[in-house]
């Protein structure tokens, strides 16, 4: 893997940013591997991702910082840099369903998702032999009735302990609780077995079979406290029929789910995605 | 064209309605060119297209009908058979936007969509000399504001006097009255410009814009009283990305409405749809 | 699972033959879950499957097949019939890459795939621990250069043990003896990691990327003695453009890699698929 | 239509490009409207297309074209730029099929295509009265067996006399002449009805046919001396089944041919295509 810094910027669009920050850089020897610009006419916002090669710039991550500020403050620039070796600690929350939590594992452990997985925590324990094959720690956490606090209490502990910097939801199935989802605001991504807006909320693949829709989907998403309303990164559909019964629906899904998840995912690891209010810019 | 009989049968599942149907169809030295069967296992349901070449049966259609009705009581079925060589007869309404029109006119006139189109009612002017061109009667029939019942009123009789027996909404953009959806059941073909059940009603590229989605779609359905609600014939979908604003949704939507519109209105003249509650079974 | 029978026939079309097979079903009180048929015109050649509830035939798989054998004789059937609750035994054959095989034993592992796997057998050693963690034998048998004779005699040693039905090369990047591919006709199910007849051979990904493709594709076949030209079971593509350089097209691959062959596959063991000549008709 | 400059640049990548030409831009008060870049390590070189409002600039295009040569010389680019404003003159050539012609007609008319179409010269007369209907002239210029050179010489003057700056192939099924492919490199787009490289050559949908395969697809590619060989700009695909015979397939084709011709000609007319080697960079 390339050792290289991806640059993020969002900002007013005005004259002269691409200039100004293409400049920066070549002032200070940086060779552009990928460089990706968009301009938003509806909202006057200009959007950008430099992926620069860490060797050939004369200054170090913390000296970048240091010496771009002047620009960002003078362009009132979101903004921030990466480095490419430095993974992503994530934490996978799980239920019993493994098709999404095996397909990570599986990206991860072949040297495809560049990532760190700190741990799964699942609110049920079939899943742990999998998991602990990947030399991976695994927590069962249960769900009480009547008292699920105690599941989220334990969660978030685990979260901060493992210092959580992505949180995949693989098929979690339960809803986060709103302190939690403003706590890891934009690091928390779902995968919806269905293609939103259509099907929000439980047993989409059933809603799917009843409205007799002939595509179904899945959306990867950045969870947000409404539900199934977040920032989209990703979708895709899967062609059905009247031949299929709800459980050729699931079926199918799953492979979608997968994909879209692994998708999303790869985007939000490799900082290809601007979150813009409920949107999303994917630099790919 | 080869000249088919086409016989559509749905009725409640049982032991033996394969056997009885292909046995009367081969006493009557019925050459099956398709035959497609669906059992349906939640609603106990069955459903039969057999497509039989017309020149290898003794019988005509009337004698076919009248020799079949025995066996369609003992079963309960309901069915029908066509001649395919029998054109339906088709009124097309549309608005003031093209394409979806000069699509099936296209597909019509290259001798890709078997039917008769009777005529073409708008309530705009704009489309006439298109739509005279192909040798077709077009009708502007304009909305007034405050008394749409008018213009729909000379759309009803315009019907009529066509003996429309298939009405295709291309981009028509008014809501039919219920009273003009129940008399022509299962007979008026919509294209809506939205992946359905998403984005319900007015704007659906708009909705979808706002939203974020990173797919748009399009849905061919029969159009019942509720709104967008009736059985769904046919769908796609085309990749968006945060790189098309409105316009380029509604121009990229435009290719997926021609395209979902013309393969559902082919399954239809094809007398392929069988409508079974608010679903469709499509032998394709 | 349902247990089934799944009668699959093939023969010169003539007038009568669903009559007859469906009213053969019929006397014995079978109950058809599904049924399909397909005429191809220019052969003259019929195709059919009918699935039908084990429960409700008044005959066992032997009785079926002895009574049966004179409708074969008359019609010059090429027919089988199967038990879907009596899973396929099949042996994998692997090299390094992992993608396929984990793919197959994750949905195996998972009941999303009804088959018996009786071993994997490798030219290398690296995805023993994977396979074993499956309870399911690995063999490390390696091909040495001048002498692939060995490998390939040691492999059909392990197949007679196994009693292998069917072989899946899930990139086994060795080219099967001719013997072996006559042996096992029509049971050896390989994955191309092009869409085929497209970049025959090897490293189609960098054929593909030299070629400019906008899209890349791979295909699920049944190995015959010439080389990538079996009959083809399944296909599909994934988009890609210049901003893919080679390691992004073979990675983008092997997810259509591993859900084509998952699905050519499923159709195997679900007995969906008639070979004729060099081409499939697929029930699906 | 928004007035802007559309700036296309390849050249040898170094570090600095972009800094250089976006200052330049900048120098100039330009308001960029789109920025793409690409970068290909295997090549060491480096495309760029910059969408600049032309009102922003205080440069006209032929001030801009003298200021930038400095730079393009300093970094060897191979450079253009060009007006939106200024519809680029295509000439079309057909045979007698009329899907493509007829798709590309529409598009043009209903203004989604910004050219202007100077002519359409087909060998067959059919297409004489769609053409005119649109008040574009129309000539018929048979071939002669024995003596193409003759048609060939007659398209030719028309291409000069109508000063054709790109030649659109609709299906017009003849091998240009190597010296006309010269004189227009990179300005011919071809679609060919099949996903290239599989079935180059004639009847490409008999060939898929006949090799069984589960997709059919087509391409639009600049015409080389070579055929079928040439930079491939833009390709799709369409599920097919046993269930479709060759009709089906020629009449499935026609829909993915439409799309992939209508959506290379876009590129192209919006000078989104660089094309390097046998290949092209597609900044959409």
């Amino acid at each position: 893997m390339e050792h290289t810094y991806r640059l993020l910027i969002s900002c007013p669009d005005k004259v002269g940013i691409v200039a100004k920050v293409s400049q920066f850089i070549s002032d200070h020897k940086g060779w552009l591997t990928e460089a990706s610009y968009h301009s938003e006419a509806d909202s006057g916002w200009f959007f950008m991702r430099n992926e620069i090669r860490a060797d050939s710039l004369d200054l170090n991550l913390q000296q970048f910082t240091a010496a771009f500020e002047s620009i960002a403050r003078e362009y009132q620039m979101r903004w921030f840099i990466t480095d490419s070796t430095a993974p992503k600690k994530i934490v996978i929350l799980a239920s019993h369903a493994s098709h999404c939590l095996a397909d990570i594992l599986y990206r991860w452990h072949s040297g495809e998702l560049h990532c760190e997985i700190a741990a799964v925590i699942a609110n049920h324990d079939n899943l742990r032999s999998m998991v602990e094959w990947h030399d991976i720690p695994f927590h069962y956490i249960p769900v009480e009735k009547g008292n699920k606090q105690r599941h989220f209490d334990q969660v978030e502990t685990l979260l901060s302990k493992y210092q959580a910097q992505t949180i995949v939801l693989a098929r979690y199935m339960q809803i986060l609780p709103s302190a939690l989802c403003q706590q890891y605001q934009g690091q928390v991504i779902n995968i919806h077995h269905s293609f939103l807006p259509s099907f929000v909320g439980a047993n989409p693949y059933y809603q799917a079979y009843d409205r007799g829709v002939k595509l179904i989907g899945a959306t990867c998403h950045y969870v947000t406290a409404d539900l199934d309303q977040g920032p989209i990164i990703e979708q895709d559909v899967e062609r059905v029929s009247h031949r299929h019964n709800k459980d050729d629906l699931v079926r199918l899904g799953r492979d979608v789910e997968k994909i879209v998840l692994a998708r999303g995912l790869r985007y939000h690891l490799e900082d290809r995605v601007v979150i813009h209010g409920n949107k999303t810019v994917i630099f790919d």
